[in-house]
């Protein structure tokens, strides 16, 4: 295989502009194979901000394999956006919403089309989405777009297909059970059923960029695991349940562990410490993600699990406040890119080398 | 202030003995003014575990202040408890749960008549304890039985002596708003007046040891903070006042904040990541533990603020699985006694230097 990977534009008030153009920048065999579905003018706007004295030149593509024969510290853009002209640096508006919102269902239907390997995508904010209007205000930001665009290519309701957030960097991978509700909901998502669809599709994802069946650790829902039900029932009535059925489906699921100590056991730092698990199941949004963030979010990569594409983003937000400096930092986007080349094979990255 | 710290002897079917004798032979310097609150015949076969061929003899002293002029790798023992002989290692046994709990009364009465400048206590397993019966059932841990014994010194009721966890290594501390209770508990707990307590033991405590007036980083409970109340009220309606309210009392206490990044801003790792934060307040137990506890449990040390006296204690339990083997490590342990003694300006630990 040997595709290409669009790289969508984030809010183009934000810093996702500047941190693509700096990532062509300073890791041209990182990108080589990438372009940018988004608008030539914003991302020469980009170059400027990020390297005003250098040649970083853009070039307008016409379709996506036109990015595979771009040279390096060249930046391969196709114009998939209409109307972009007036974006201010820092500012919520309806214009940026829009924007960010079509970059990624063109990159979706580009990539279920089977034109691109994959997708990384630049933040969006999620304001400004909503402002944006219909279709964009439905969603509360790419994984549920995302999903609507696949559901919708595949023919099924939305409610099959199921989708999970995987959050990783070198040491630790999580997949988490739920993400952006209260944790009152979340707890309430923590049925047999819904860590039964996490396993299946953490084992099916984590196996295909591994090429090998994943070791999969599941926390618990509360302190200690619950210690034998005095400390909650959850353990024993909804997770020890989803384990055995994974067990029994093939999948090496282990637990439910104590939730305070299952990232360090599964925390890959060889060779002192190699990990017991490739990857965490966790029960809520902040369990998954207080230890990947911990030791500092640049290298932290946000996958989509469980769509027909592959979906890789950078760990942080629009940044409205550093936008335009030229001061963002890269290093989590071009984490994203390495890590959607790995669960892809997209076009070889070293062949600037 | 010159006095001794006492070192409970934990569950004698535990590792605590032999943690407690590992301690003495390898770091003889932490360990000056030291002695345990146990059986002399326990300790015996604790050093016989760890060093069969090497002297570490356990001398009987009368009162705590004999420990002081105790010479090195000597491990002196106050005899307070009474028919310690058949404690068999790994197994639970009312016996084991009674003097581990008679270890922990004794030296919280001695500490609270001022004969102790603290306690350092080796872990308790939570099924003997109850197996020991009255007065030792009626309590989980050893917080819930300190907390007692304390209000009842001071004639206080326990309500009225409100007790906080901390957990803390060289990098993160951490104060917990609930412990050991089910998530949703957890959750239930979640209110101004406790959070204000915590604020407040944790300003005092931490203040008390720093030596200046700590800054203190207040978690929220759902998934970014809630944002905005999208996700969740408890940061509207509970947190954020009483995070009011402590600042109006002159506490500096800040957030909430977004659960997964507050603790990486908190992390003090110099000179490359000095923390924002000097001690962060969190909702509930694994929220403050997952990432004290990510980088691994060695160094990792729980203190009980808010008694009347300082009690730190090793961060892992009776490993009933290798106890009597001699493999355990002391490291926590260690840590624990250096905190206790950066809390209570005990004996002088470098004499011996």
């Amino acid at each position: 295989m040997n595709l290409p990977l669009a790289i969508t534009l984030g809010d183009p008030a934000g810093i996702g502009p500047e941190i693509i153009a700096k990532a062509f920048l300073q890791a041209p065999d990182d990108m080589a194979g990438c372009f940018v579905a988004g608008d030539v003018a914003l991302l020469r706007r980009a170059c400027h901000v990020v390297a005003p004295d250098v040649a970083l030149p853009v070039v307008a593509i016409d379709t996506p394999d036109e990015a595979l024969a771009a040279p390096p510290r060249c930046v391969p853009v196709l114009q998939v956006l209409e109307g972009a002209e007036p974006v201010l640096f820092g500012q919520v508006s309806a214009l940026a919403g829009r924007l960010a919102g079509e970059s990624v269902v063109w990159a979706a239907r580009a990539a279920l089309r089977g034109e691109v390997a994959g997708m990384v995508t630049a933040p969006l904010h999620k304001e400004a989405l909503s402002a944006a209007g219909a279709p964009f205000s439905a969603f509360p930001g790419h994984t549920e777009l995302l999903q609507a665009e696949a559901a919708r290519h595949l023919g099924l309701p939305v409610a099959q297909l199921p989708v999970r957030m995987m959050l990783a960097n070198d040491e630790l991978r999580t997949v988490l059970v739920s993400i952006h509700v209260s944790l009152r909901e979340a707890m309430e998502m923590v049925t047999s059923g819904n860590i039964l669809d996490t396993l299946r599709i953490a084992h099916r994802s984590v196996g295909a960029a591994l090429q090998r069946p994943p070791r999969i650790a599941v926390a618990g829902l509360n302190p200690h695991a619950g210690e034998g039900g005095l400390f909650g029932r959850e353990e024993i009535e909804h997770i020890a349940p989803a384990v055995a059925a994974a067990r029994a489906e093939g999948i090496d699921a282990r637990g439910p562990f104590a939730p305070d100590t299952v990232f360090m056991r599964a925390r890959h730092a060889p060779p002192a410490h190699p990990g017991e698990f490739d990857v965490v199941v966790a029960m809520y949004h902040d369990q998954g993600l207080i230890p990947v963030k911990y030791l500092g979010v640049e290298q932290g990569v946000n996958v989509t699990l469980g769509l027909p594409f592959v979906r890789t983003s950078p760990d942080h937000g629009t940044a409205f406040d550093i936008a335009g400096t030229g001061r963002a930092d890269a290093a989590s986007l071009l984490a994203a890119v390495r890590m959607a080349r790995r669960l892809t094979g997209a076009a070889d990255s070293r062949r600037h080398q």
